[in-house]
């Protein structure tokens, strides 16, 4: 591929509105443009790096059985009612009505229409297992569409659903697609972790995300040094720190003027923070509801939603609720004389002579003890875990790094062939309800995490099964050389019909032009022929980041088939 | 790919609700599946054909330097607006909001999208021309979305663009998609026509359009056996027939009682029909407006829809309009003493000694002859051509086909840089809009196109080119027969690894059963391992619809290679 012939149009200036590096870069380097909000056209470079993402996901997966079809984009609404989403989905799902005013959605994921194909075509437990899987374009309406193709509205994902007689044949196919997804991921060559994760409106079972790990990542993953654990911060488990030693202090009410926060506090009581606890307050199912955490400890929500007398969402009472329900303010909040129901983080149940709010304006407690002077009955986790807090396995204090989250595998269990009535029949010809596994992985998303985690200052640095091309060829001066012209033209043909993807940069522009836009682009071997190492018969050759070698001109096909005949 | 582990739902029965023979094959033989009106599944095997049909447009759209890329499907309504189409696109162009209220649509076609990247992008004559293509799936709100995939409302379309800095550069390209896309349809090995054809809202220039020759096409081909013309019968131009001959006979007014139609004309006076003209009124800009043809002639609305005077889109008076404006019924019409505007076709304006009604209830004229009864100013060309009329071009007589439309060429002209403002500077620095092709050619479309025309009693039979897989290989009583059983498992491992694809049926079902399948779903190369053939050392073999050979065993996998590598 010539450059002169493509359309690659690179940017030397940063692009306004561009807030991370994969947006940036994939503008930059002219991979991607932006045609609205959340709506992005794919340039040559970029659908090819689609196309080899897309192509390696569908190897990896047809390695187990998986079977590639193609449902619709646009939906009719009377499935999205039967599993009960059309309600529940809220903005992000795209509704739309055609000319006949009938209700349809743009597809975010396809449950419904899966299971739809699936009781209409399936009746015997001699067609399960199976395991259906499309490349899709998807929609999802965020209300603010950020950060490029990371988090864009219209986007490309592969979703696949399959279908199980018992948790058994599910739980086979469950860690098949987790090995599938690992193999996939082993291959684009990126540092990616698998964390337990909250199944959250999909599913109600088991499920686990594949994070490419990048500073830039919106989410943030725990995990042990010394073992495979990992979760989503908000789903990692913490476990209780320290023990509770025995009481050595009395109960004092002591007066606090001004101490508004734990930070006042601490500093008015002379105390360290591990001995004070705060009261935060949540709306709650029939009262308010108060959640104690140790002072220095930050509330997980999705755990609090967990708590069955907590309000969904879970939503904080604001200081006039709080002083008109509790009679005085938030700062002042605390365990003793609380008129509400409290559950207290394992952590908070550990401390000892310990202080709170009074529950009275300017009071505070000091020497405060459980169960000597306030019953501590409801412990629960509560807290998000944090770097050096120990592994919930036991094997140690755990580390802290943010991901983006390409990947997801959930067991869906019966909740969609129940609500749709979705059966088959058994072996002894009882009908039962098939229970379910389900697979996404972004494309486009991978793109950009691709590119957060593997670039450099001048530009991306694609590893090789992702590029998209493998080598990227430039002649320096050619037109004023006829021997540069000659070699790199000879060499260009030599790759292509060595089944190499070239892409040659036969443009008329100054070296650091040529050099600038190969750096941008980030193809991972680059050949540089000018006349000073063609003088030695040789080419300046460097792969990704690394040195540049004077690799002589006849081995250095050779040499590339090599390397990727070895991958 | 065994066909016990992949999902192929064939149905015994003829399918409700299917009307052509593509939906209704491609449902039994398990290709696709409906979710809703106009919407489809595309299952395993349908899928691949789908595959291969973009496979070969692309590798025939790349000889020519187009370059693919992908544009997004949800776009917004202000591109739309600049082009004014936003308004004259009608309610096929489905119409959405997202979560701010903001207008989009779902693409139906990609000009606007392309011209709003191409004005940001290109700013040089340098870089002109380009020729920018996608596969994406579009959206049509088809009023009554019918024929299964033929006519869906949802579909995958391969749409390119083309921009040039004048017409001859235009007119090269226009010529080398030509050449593609009849190179395209050859290898998809159909009987295909190019028509010329009207370029409707798409583009006022040139166009041509790729017909799929097949019984039930929407279409009608008017082409010359004796040349290379051919036209879509919309736009076949019409020569007038014959030559005014001198008036032999005087102009009378006589009764015709119960006289209404050409019919009833022709019997009561016992006149040939060629000698009868009829009378047809449309309403016009400021009155309504008659048109004139031979008796046996049929109007073509598209030529009517040329003349300026007449309305759009072209609208019949009721028989309540024309008896109040025009004094008679719709049966007593004719030429003379007429107060409205007339137009005479070609070929009715050749006419003489003919009849026509009086503008009086009960009265024809007979003996009529133009110029000297009754002027004949007008004429233009109205009629839909017919089979064995002259063609246009003298090459002699036409003939008549269906087809399918899968594919259009348009020259657009400036029509979307001008309303969108898209300049470059040409070599001297001068602002101008560049000039633009379209190039359309249906995926989902074309897999029913070929079905319509490549089938028999017994089911699709695919080209090689186009079909989900090369070789169905079928074993007989495999499970009983360990010879049969090690023989066929034996074939089939050693086709994969020559490269070929095989759908290997390897259920443990009666032969009937499987012949069948095999017939439905019509895969070229058949391969029948059973214990009579087994005994001679030979398998059965069939090609498409050709006779059964019996091959040596050890020759079958090299006969298909070589056949394959002809290709």
């Amino acid at each position: 591929m010539k450059f002169s012939e493509t359309f690659i149009p690179t940017l030397r200036e940063e692009p306004a509105h561009a807030e991370v590096i994969s947006h940036i870069l994939l503008l930059r380097a002219g991979f991607i443009r932006q045609l609205g909000s959340g709506l992005f056209t794919w340039l040559p470079l970029g659908l090819r790096v689609l196309k080899k993402i897309e192509q390696v996901i569908r190897e990896e997966l047809i390695r187990y059985g998986c079977q590639e079809m193609l449902m619709p984009f646009v939906q009719p609404s009377e499935l999205w009612k039967q599993s009960q989403r059309w309600e529940t989905m809220g903005m992000e799902l795209l509704r739309l009505q055609d000319r006949h005013e009938n209700d349809y959605c743009l597809s975010p994921t396809h449950e419904e229409v899966v299971t739809d194909l699936f009781r209409d075509n399936f009746m015997s437990y001699r067609q399960l297992p199976c395991n259906l899987f499309h490349f899709s374009t998807k929609f999802r309406d965020e209300i603010r569409p950020r950060f490029g193709v990371l988090r864009s509205r219209e986007f490309i994902m592969k979703d696949g659903y399959s279908f199980h007689m018992d948790d058994k044949s599910l739980d086979v196919t469950y860690q098949e697609m987790y090995d599938a997804y690992s193999a996939i991921l082993t291959r684009f060559d990126v540092n990616f972790r698998v964390v337990e994760a909250d199944p959250g409106v999909i599913g109600d079972g088991e499920s686990l995300e594949f994070h490419v790990i990048a500073g830039s990542g919106e989410d943030t993953l725990a995990y042990s040094k010394h073992s495979n654990y990992a979760a989503n911060i908000e789903s990692a488990e913490a476990l209780p720190l320290g023990k509770r030693a025995t009481p050595k202090t009395p109960l004092q009410k002591v007066p606090t003027p001004n101490v508004r926060t734990i930070e006042d506090l601490t500093k008015f009581l002379n105390l360290p923070i591990e001995r004070t606890v705060k009261t935060l307050i949540v709306h709650g199912q029939e009262s308010l509801v108060a959640l104690i955490l140790r002072g220095d400890h930050e509330l997980n929500l999705v755990k609090a939603a967990k708590i069955k007398e907590v309000s969904q969402p879970v939503t904080f009472a604001s200081e006039e609720v709080i002083s008109a329900e509790l009679g005085c303010s938030v700062g002042s909040l605390g365990p003793i004389q609380l008129k509400i129901p409290f559950y207290v983080d394992r952590s908070a149940a550990m401390v000892s002579d310990f202080s709170f709010g009074a529950n009275e304006e300017g009071k505070h407690f000091i020497g405060a003890n459980w169960d000597r002077d306030v019953e501590c009955e409801n412990v629960v986790d509560l807290r998000m875990v944090g770097e050096g807090d120990p592994a919930v396995d036991g094997s140690g204090p755990l580390a802290i790094q943010r991901g983006i989250e390409v990947g997801h595998i959930f067991k869906l269990g019966t909740k969609y062939t129940r609500s749709m009535e979705a059966t088959v029949l058994d072996r002894e010809g009882n009908s039962i309800y098939p229970t379910m596994g389900c697979y996404g992985i972004g494309v486009t998303r991978m793109a950009a995490a691709v590119v957060e985690q593997c670039h450099s200052e001048e530009g991306i640095d694609w590893p090789i099964e992702i590029a998209p091309m493998q080598v990227h060829l430039v002649g320096l001066f050619a037109k004023s050389n006829s021997k540069v012209k000659d070699t790199v033209d000879r060499l260009y043909h030599a790759l292509c019909d060595a089944g190499i993807e070239v892409l040659y940069d036969d443009r008329e522009e100054r070296p650091g032009v040529k050099f600038a836009d190969a750096d941008l682009i980030g193809i991972p071997h680059r050949i540089v022929v000018g006349e000073r190492s063609l003088n030695q018969n040789t080419v300046e050759y460097r792969f990704r980041q690394a040195e540049i070698e004077n690799i002589p001109l006849d081995e250095i096909v050779m040499k590339i088939l090599n390397f990727l005949n070895k991958k």
